[in-house]
């Protein structure tokens, strides 16, 4: 099975960008542990970053030919990127939106998520866990569809 | 007369992507419709998809030296784009909207249009038609201001 | 096929209210170009204009009986008249909004439609084009479905 | 004693529009069970139907001179016509305000009545029940009363 | 001079309804006060009644041609009725509009009026006086402009 | 047929509380007059008075087993209680919320009900008559499903 | 009778300050011609002006003692003014309010004024005959109430 | 390590209520897979569900004295219980808030948690997956922390 | 006289929760100083705290057959809890609310209380002091009507 | 210890203004009483009134230098003057804010206080007890953080 | 060239109030600077400090007689005077408005200016350095309109 | 001591969009004078313009490597960008935000930026003097911080 896993604008800065919020980890760190779980769970990744919308987009309309799952975390594109929302609705494949923090416990306008409404479900505040708690739950979506 | 064609984000799925809002038309057809119409009406066309919020400003700035006219179907970018709002309105170029489906019938977020308060008017709800009659109104405005 | 064209409060002041938004033409001039289309569309039509919200609805239910379609520029009751939305989604008809002008350009409150999510569709700011387009949009649809 | 039964906007239409929402009995049939119930409970009723607002407001005007109550289903007018609320106010009689569907189930401006404030109360969702229901609730107001 | 009083819906209740607020003088002791009142200041009246918004704005547009200009209480319509603004503005004479009550100290819906951006003025809130204070702000704008 | 009758918080005040607003019947009286009407439709009651939000949920779980209907007043829960909302919902049992007062002439926050939605009908406004016509509506929605 | 005639902040300015909007006659133009109306109908005068909050309620509090009503302009503090409302409503004298402009026409924060809900009506947009007309209808209110 | 599991209202209909949104096991077949998650993971649960805001408080509040962290699904409470928030906040332990249905496809009451800025995180839509997820998410938690 | 104080939901932490902001007395030190404060006011006090809200209702109810005066910090039910609203409104004794911490710097969902309208004053702020100045406004309220 | 107590836009009316709402104690009963408690409590106070802002500012930056804690009713300056706060915010004091009658019984816009988040605490409801039990709130305050 | 710099209100406490947002320095400080710049940029400067709205209206009214521009830091003035706003439109002079904190890292009311609109331009959170800059800015803009 | 320039979209139309708002210099006539001052400065530039969200956010992580300072107008990014204002808050450099038009005399969506909390402070409304207003605001930061 193949997962589509997508870091969104500014987490290529992992580690280095408030490292008080998003801990001393680099994104090469948590793409390692991703792919150590992937192993376990018997997933093949493809891991992208991008800090353009459009390039994010791109990536993942071309993700319908060949991925059965997405992991997607859209860093700030989350609150207002109807177009990325509408390219994830238009692919059809299951969505599984993950963040490090608690956006909860943050400003006001990172309490709402437009990509939401058309993912299967939203993993938040556990640090890389998020992620790796996300795979597991493609995982067992995917399984679970066969 | 020379009239730029935009399509905005996602637009290259048609066909693929929600075939019970969009139609089952791929963009390949809705363009030789275009061109259709567009021999009838005696004008020139150039067609540009992109997904990207950045390359379809440049597009658009550079219409200013060869187009007479702007159809743009603005997708997702219709509810947020400022940018793609001023860029519109930067180059002075009479601008038509058009929507595939009746946006007033879905979500809240797609019943406000950034781009609308810079446009000369819009035609939404009449699938490819909703181009075909915007090239039409063009052709209207611009035989009108010549 | 017979079509409704309705005209909706304060369209029989065309031409003589406010010229710098609605033009010079009146409402006699615009009803003789509808027909002109019709005839080149092959369409009947039957072409009402009342200031009274109880007459246009009373109009719209006749029209279940005889028409195809409408095609109706609601004037100011676009923004609150539940009971012309309520008539024509009751009498089942496809139903096609116009617009003299870019209502999204003027005060606030016309920028919202209540009429709209009954509609096929919305053709918007082309002045008396806003109507022909919509004539021929309809025909279009009619076309379709039969 | 004598009661106005006012059916509001579209109420003609009974049987044809949208019976998935308001059934298939038609207006007469509603009309029907009315006389029926009122000759039970020894109520005199006169039914009134119009789309027009003005006329209703003329009707319930004129029934400050023979009616002992107001039976009324305002239809669309519910939502926004405060110039019916005044009329009613206007009279001084008990009234009563019905709806055939659960309103609270359905769009969002239907949530809203500007109507109930001046009725004695509201019975909601009961199809012609509702009006039956009503009936029963103003001969029991109007026993009470005198 | 020429001017058009319009009484706008429930108020041929006057006297009879809510006296507490409007007082119990009837539509017929006003009419006199405001023949009298324009006997003095020269002025020639025609006065209408209606509950009809339609019908209000049919006078209205009559109005063009003889009118120099209108003095209105739009009653309940002041709150809603884009129509009859519209109809107002159309016309493009000098528009006074009075209330008896003042409107600012009952309901919160009372408290905007979508006339008064198209009116010269307002007099709200010295029962009768308001309509002959309102004559006479006509008297001198009209006096002004000449 | 069984049905069961809910009172929510501060109704065993009934007769005691603010008797301007809610008569001076008590509770007692109102169950008597209930047991009556049930006795004339042929229905069997159970009756329960709680202020506890989580006893009114226990409770309507447990009529899932043998009820075929739910008379509510909800109460001051009317307005935020999204559990009992829930409890009704889940028990998939014909609902009528009812209320003594005319919640729409009294404070702003008693407008809305988070009930009405899972909820057959209401019946709003008509004293101890609300849970009276409420038995009735309820008997004739079950006459008419059987 | 006596009468309080208080000029807001920025009414100094009269004749100078945006005579597009305000005229091009000076405060003392217009106190000229408030004593002349004053003469006409028998009233005493006392006119103040201050750009300071709390040198108008001093005024308006001392006012109990001699004066019978208050005519007032409260310029922007029509807008926020709350101290300046209870100091009106304190003394408990007839208030007219009046304004030059017809403040509906302008900045959404001039549509609502804090000091309406405790005058006794409101003249607006005719100028100086704004003040004029409100003399005349204090006048009347004092007359009818001695 | 001690884990509390708590089950909001109307959790205990689980396989009855709206298997649809819900799905078809049990609260029971709930507890035995989070029993079987918890040995693998060497921890030690107590379940506890209940209707009653209050005694989902007393559980939490007497939680501090043994439990190392708490996994909630405050079901509908979690739109408005500022009181759990306070218990949840009070005791000092680490948080994870779960939800069965992705909340953020339904209504929209349903997409405003009170508990989230006071959990440490969040797993929404996986079904019962949602539990495991968050029992393994707090197993990582006091790992980390220990 | 006879006072009932009311402690609310998580009020039994004191001392332990959040001390930052609740101070390090616990529950029994504050009853112990309420005692003391009521023996030199000459007041019977009694006292009770719970987590539910049905129970807190449950015991104001009571209070109307022997207190003279309620004195209730209603936890974090002061911010929704209509129903415990409706209870101290229903039975007609003298309120005073009281919180510990200035809940106006607090978040702001803390800062709209529905149970003020229905009590005689608030004490907000002053930590053990604000229950004890209530007992004071308490006993001055009552020694005034008796 | 030094207090400066502050009476707020016309509290000199205390006693003449809506005695309804607010007593007929004058402001002068009202400083006695203040000075009784002073003695009892051992506190020196300065006492001001003012019906300007700006003069009230200058009072209390004075303040700053002999002062040891301020009492203030601000009167209708609660509600909009953030020169207030901040000057109360720049004296570094403890400030308490107190209320004569229950603003949360009263109009919309007296629930709001922008003073309280720069307050200890405040004292709203109990006529002259207010300022007090203010007094007695500001001693305990002073006593415990010497 | 003559400059009018106005300080406004609490900015007298400068080096003193909340030295952590504003700095050390105090008003004098500011102002010896202020003039060492006017000096560098031949500018005439006269500086005005009052915490009353009154003396800063009637101070810039002042002004319109010798001044060339005004440079203004209207403390807490800034969020509601619009009398301040309207003599500062009123004068017809260029007005540049500064903060020295940003206002918009600080509390939700202190992010809406309502003299924005009628001055040229802001300059926001450089400490002193904002009036500095604004000096500079003054001159540029008299240097180009001359 | 390096400074990134940076101009969002369509800042390359400069000289040619809306001359009215924007000026008639162009983007190459900006650079020079910022250059220009730049040397006076002792400051050493890049500046880049791009009409791409993602590519700005790119060029502003990697100035993390070499800048001091960041000059920004963000454009219409301004408005919407929470992506853009991550990226500045990642790198941690001091941040400055510029706008050639006074925004707030503008559309509304124009009133709301939000770079603005992430920024040390905006200088607004000057046309290119905006900019260099702005290096020297930076500059000035620099050498106080080092």
């Amino acid at each position: 099975m193949n997962v589509l896993v997508l870091h969104g604008p500014n987490l290529n800065l992992l580690g280095k960008r408030e490292p008080g919020i998003y801990g001393s980890g680099t994104l090469a760190d948590l793409n390692r542990m991703l792919e150590e779980t992937a192993r376990e769970l018997n997933l093949e990744l493809k891991i992208f970053q991008s800090n353009s919308e459009g390039a994010l987009i791109d990536y993942i309309q071309q993700a319908a030919e060949w991925a059965d799952g997405i992991l997607i975390n859209p860093g700030a594109y989350t609150h207002y990127s109807y177009a990325l929302r509408d390219a994830l609705a238009g692919v059809g494949l299951p969505v599984i939106e993950v963040h490090l923090s608690n956006v909860h416990k943050r400003e006001e306008f990172r309490h709402h998520s437009v990509i939401a409404p058309v993912a299967v479900g939203q993993i938040i505040g556990f640090g890389f866990d998020s992620y790796l708690l996300g795979l597991r739950a493609l995982k067992g979506l995917l399984d679970k569809w066969q």
